[in-house]
């Protein structure tokens, strides 16, 4: 059935009914005040630092059904919003679907995008409160989630100092790197392809790490999700500081560089769309966190005193290196 | 010059410093932490009950550029959510926008749609926190709207009672007049059209009323977006009751009279965008409210034990009357 058969109503119960029959409502820090289906969500509030972001997903801008599979689309539109409160430390709690939609798309085409969207809210545990169904020419999810900070501490871009340590989660590129392969249809050993489809079209937000960064002391953080490259500049000109990074330390995965060759560190520094936090602070406190962390931490660079969003690049043997591209715009 | 030319972050910093220098990002309840800039937005949480409600506005499918103006389109996409929060008797305090734009929008467009945010924001005293920009192939804006209830008082769709009153604010039909006007590019007294078209394309949210109906204890209260009888459907589904209409009560603005004759009433009915109130609850609380509220206010009818859902009308003789169209749907 096509959602026009349903109609707007109708298609609300259905998502309703999922995301209650699976619990999603009521997984919140506060007490839910009503159920979803009034003008408004609403709830118990708390005292602590509270957190908002919102972020969108265009059928042919952020991703392509050729692709993406329909729970994917679910999944990565939460998690990239997610992302956004992992970079601030914070325990996300709700969150607000707004759904535009051809009308001849297929009533279980939005059913799988929901149990996707489901998946993610169970697994980091937020509440699915709210949220809007339109018509439209092309399938989008914006989506707005909501979390706070218990320790009323926040990782913000404005806090790296001269002399801090930059580190980062995971290894960049690799979403730039499955969205290429994807893209160019492009022929790699087996296991390689899925790794990087998996990191470009199933990300997973490291809300963990963030929580405990702000544990560990940690003041300034962002995710890369412009680019490593791009997404430094930001914290550096914030910050009113510098940076350099070396290149040869660059956590690259195996599987970009075997499919990539040269051009994976490109996609490392300026690829895009990879959700890993980048973060600075002492050399001290990284170990420590590197001690605790649940996944891949390196440090890649330093904060310098030089000219405000000024970033130099040095290879392996102290000599400076230029690249090319370096982020991602939307327009 | 258009968007392409300004980039992502150079529109970002436009819009950031527009909301700051009128002052936008400081007007909610909470102390903020970070300004706009950072991966989410930050400010210190209460422990109000806290609402929220998200809506969209697609080029196209919810307004033509041919009609409204850019700042009329700013306006517009925030009103419908604040009347919102009306609907559940609460104050707004922040929102997040997430705006969709094709490459080619002239910068100055974008500026307008914010003039017309920031007029709206202004004037119902809530921050704009935070947002998002993406590239699209047409323009849409996505609001989350976050409010509280000070009282920790809501107003419900399921709190109808049998016996209440049923009463609404404003003149139903008002704004599908005006965009009948507009689309059929019909020819009124000089007067009338600009009354319509205002009330199609400039909505004024009942915050202030859903304060009073708080105030006053009322309990069931909806906004008549999808139209009078839609949204009655809506809290006579939710509170399992059934209402009576008595048609020749529903009050008529003068234009619309004018203009449409014997469409009017059905205008007033099912129309839809009408950013009202419609409430219910004793004679005695109505008649306290109509006293102290600062808008036209009219009891159409009540709420009846019978069957949930059910809506009969009655003309002004106390026969049955039946009307074709109840409602408006998106698919």
């Amino acid at each position: 059935m096509k959602v026009s058969g349903l109609g707007e109503f109708g298609l609300i119960d259905l998502l309703a009914k999922m995301i209650r029959n699976n619990g999603v409502d009521r997984l919140g820090p506060g007490r839910p005040v009503i159920g979803i289906g009034d003008d408004a969500a609403a709830w118990r509030g708390d005292a602590f630092i509270q957190l908002a972001t919102v972020d969108t997903m265009i059928q042919d801008v952020h991703f392509s059904l050729d692709a993406i599979t329909w729970p994917e689309l679910g999944w990565k539109s939460l998690a990239i919003n997610l992302s956004d409160i992992a970079a601030m430390g914070g325990v996300p709690a709700y969150a607000l679907i707004a759904l535009a939609l051809p009308v001849e798309t297929p009533v279980d085409a939005v059913a799988q995008i929901y149990e996707g969207l489901i998946k993610c809210a169970r697994e980091f545990k937020l509440a699915i409160v709210g949220g809007n169904i339109s018509r439209a020419p092309q399938i989008s999810l914006t989506i707005t989630v909501l979390g706070n900070s218990p320790e009323n501490k926040i990782l913000r871009r404005d806090k790296a100092r001269s002399g801090d340590v930059i580190a980062v989660t995971g290894y960049p590129g690799s979403a730039g790197g499955g969205r290429e392969t994807l893209m160019k249809k492009l022929d790699f050993k087996p296991k390689a392809p899925r790794y990087l489809r998996d990191a470009f079209l199933h990300p997973v937000p490291r809300i963990a790490a963030g929580r405990l960064l702000v544990k560990h002391g940690i003041a300034a953080a962002i995710d890369i999700s412009d680019g490593l490259l791009a997404d430094l500049r930001h914290i550096c000109e914030a910050s009113r500081v510098a940076a350099r990074l070396d290149i040869s330390r660059l956590p690259l995965h195996e599987a970009l560089h075997t499919g990539f060759g040269e051009k994976a560190l490109e996609l490392a520094l300026a690829g895009g769309e990879d959700y890993e936090l980048l973060f600075t602070g002492s050399a001290k406190k990284i170990d420590r966190i590197k001690a605790e962390i649940d996944c891949p931490l390196t440090a890649i660079g330093e904060i310098t005193a030089g000219e405000a969003g000024k970033i130099d690049l040095f290879n392996a043997q102290g000599n400076p290196v230029k690249i090319k591209k370096s982020g991602w715009s939307h327009f």
